[in-house]
């Protein structure tokens, strides 16, 4: 029988950090939870770090998930705006790791092929494909469905990591 | 009777991330200790990250500083660099927020006036002066030299906000 895995996907930002949970075992994927966690705009850096440090936490601590996959996120935008969300997508890796958790990294366009099946399209088409794959997910906003997609991501890359690796063993037995 | 505060200065870097402690009293500034974090470079994300968290955590745990001040740093390499640094420097503002500590973020051409008396000026200078301000100081590489030099700026800074504090409270009373 297969084994059920349980996985958090995180969509790192510093104002908003999505997260989404999935079961997987075998081909199945299973909805388990997905939101969001927020900083004040208003507050200090620093206190906007242990915002999402603490809600990511407590997220892991509450769902204990088995494994995490945090967005390889693409940068194109001005280098100001690309260090804050380096800073906040160093709470998301750090989060999951000190749980003991490994913590696996995807580009965008592997997301994208994982969910809608080509390395190209946009938010609309993996919002909707989420629902295809687990209609019973709800997520309340657009980092919470994109944090889902990563979940499912990793759920696909991690089996057939697996299954490549059963196959290896399978012939050196 | 002024008062002694302890301060780390923290340089942040994904490789090395220098961190120095200094104590301020009145107009003095005592070396306390420098030192480097650094992570394995053939090492995930992840655990480069928890390293360096695990580092800075042991330090403060060890030393008790009672403020932070971190680099604000400029940004003039590519992307991926960026990205790079702003996860370090997530973790660099996390863990003395998480240990209680306020951080105050500085801007390098304000370390620079603090400590070589001019915004600009290059590493040697800046060395050379933390060795003039404090002559007992030992640092093993440049980022906890530069990590001193921070510490320095903000007993500068915070010694003229409480100067302009007082000030207005005498004007007050």
């Amino acid at each position: 029988m297969a084994e059920t895995i349980r996985i958090i996907g995180i969509d790192p930002g510093l104002r908003r950090t999505g997260w989404g949970i999935v079961e997987t075992c075998g081909n199945t994927l299973r909805f388990v939870g997905a939101g969001t966690v927020v900083s004040d705009a208003k507050a200090d850096l620093a206190s906007r770090l242990c915002a999402l440090h603490d809600g990511l936490a407590a997220i892991i601590h509450a769902e204990m998930p088995d494994e995490a996959a945090v967005e390889q996120t693409f940068v194109n935008k001005d280098a100001v705006a690309t260090l804050k969300l380096g800073q906040a997508r160093g709470i998301a890796m750090l989060v999951p790791a000190k749980a003991g958790l490994r913590v696996s990294e995807y580009a965008p366009n592997a997301v994208k092929k994982s969910v809608i099946g080509v390395g190209h399209g946009d938010k609309k088409q993996i919002h909707m494909m989420v629902k295809v794959l687990m209609p019973r997910a709800v997520f309340d906003t657009d980092d919470a469905a994109d944090a889902l997609a990563i979940a499912i991501c990793h759920a696909h890359h991690r089996q057939s990591v697996t299954g490549r690796l059963a196959a290896a063993a399978a012939r050196v037995a």
